[in-house]
């Protein structure tokens, strides 16, 4: 079902020292990455950013090994839809939350991934557990996702998904990717400093967005505009654009994003390794 | 030099799943226990406090299969001065933030801990990382342990730890420990709205104050607080009470603590498991 790989070598178990700052803080960085028929889709951009995020933690990294085992992971590539999560721990290390590490953990999952089962749509409710501008917990994909998983469960008997706020009350993402409002031919979505992970499928539709047609706004979005809009989405790099269909219970635009879901599945053919 | 112990047996590496959400997404709790001579100092109080936050975040908690971990573990003490930590998480989970977990991961060490190494003051300097009233990972012992992490590498260059302040600018924590100031006879300190862990050292020495002739104040604290008082401290569950020599490169209060450390040491001579 799952392959599995750590530091080195194809596991059935994960063998980790007992002070692994992975597990024992959070203290690491991931990436999930869709994969079609063995290509890795976005790879160069999701190693990129988990490059910058590493120098910004002081988390030892190289791309080359990381490509190096990526490329060793896909050879057991055998679905034609399948996800390739990259973790990356400060590995083990003396007591003290600002001890160096010197080995980094590399941790490389390839699983299963039921494109059919997606949602077409995902009903979003509001959750009260804030994002905060200053948090690298909530610009960079560490392993610290508890805030989020918090947040997923407060939602989860009346939604799909949890819409987070910022800590100024402006619309930040969901718990698992970034939104999205089209009204009329402007594209609107909270900036990077709104405490949005910057995602790699948002970064590839405002890149894109002119060849739609669109005018992009990055800047601070209220939750009254995402009532307002022609139609809300939700992007990220495995489910592309999901439409919202309801925000606290209120029924949102019903616009069709067909055009938008089009243009991903055009861009996301998949790279070589 | 460490004893591990790990879903029911001792153990000389972690084995762990590769879903394991510890890992993968911070989503546990854990407790830093002292130890004397083989006895854990607050031991009731710390699982207590594990059980809550296990109760709010949805992890399956027993408190009877805790004690009996560490009563297992105990038996391996071998030092006058240890340090246990208790660490539960989600266990592995199938895909999706929301999604619950069965058999929760229960790992427990025992380490040496130089009581001696101690610093015997702490210089702290102000990160621009706030913390976070909303987020259980601000509030709770939690895995997400990124944020913290960040901030103490950030001022590691010039100071010994981290002054937190909340998102409205007031004065929350260190990244280790609860912070006091004394002013004549009033001891203040920030209450649990402001963003912090409710350490058990700290809860101790609010019960104790009347008995030392101190006035207790638990409310939001402003920053030149700090600056005008006549001594700040840190509060731990290892380390008890410290004195903060500068804030900011700036001198703090030298009035002595000697009588607080004194209440703690006295308080702190280990109960029976």
């Amino acid at each position: 079902m799952s392959v599995v790989w750590c530091n080195g070598e194809i596991v059935d178990q994960l063998h980790l020292k007992s002070n692994e700052r992975g597990l024992m803080l959070g203290d690491g960085i991931f990436e999930t990455i869709a994969v079609r028929a063995g290509n890795p889709i976005w790879l160069p951009e999701h190693i990129q950013r988990m490059g910058d995020a590493a120098a910004e933690l002081g988390i030892g990294f190289s791309s080359e090994n990381i490509f190096d085992a990526v490329k060793a992971v896909l050879k057991h590539s055998q679905a034609e839809a399948e996800v390739l999560r990259i973790t990356l721990t400060r590995g083990p290390t003396l007591r003290g939350l600002a001890a160096e590490g010197t080995t980094p953990s590399l941790i490389i999952t390839l699983s299963s991934f039921d494109r059919s089962a997606l949602q077409k749509s995902v009903r979003l409710a509001t959750s009260a557990i804030r994002r905060n501008e200053t948090a690298p917990s909530c610009r960079l994909k560490t392993l610290s996702y508890i805030d989020a998983i918090a947040a997923a469960r407060e939602v989860s008997s009346r939604a799909d998904d949890a819409l987070m706020l910022n800590s100024k009350g402006h619309v930040a993402s969901t718990t698992i990717g970034n939104i999205f409002l089209l009204k009329a031919n402007v594209l609107s979505t909270p900036s990077t400093d709104q405490a949005i992970l910057p995602g790699i499928a948002r970064q590839k539709l405002i890149r894109g967005a002119a060849e739609l047609g669109l005018i992009v706004e990055e800047r601070a979005v209220e939750i009254k505009e995402l009532h307002a809009a022609d139609c809300v989405f939700v992007t990220n790099s495995l489910r592309l654009a999901t439409p919202v269909s309801s925000l606290d219970g209120k029924a949102c635009g019903t616009r069709d994003i067909g055009f938008i879901q089009g243009y991903y599945e055009q861009h996301s053919k998949g790279d070589a390794t």
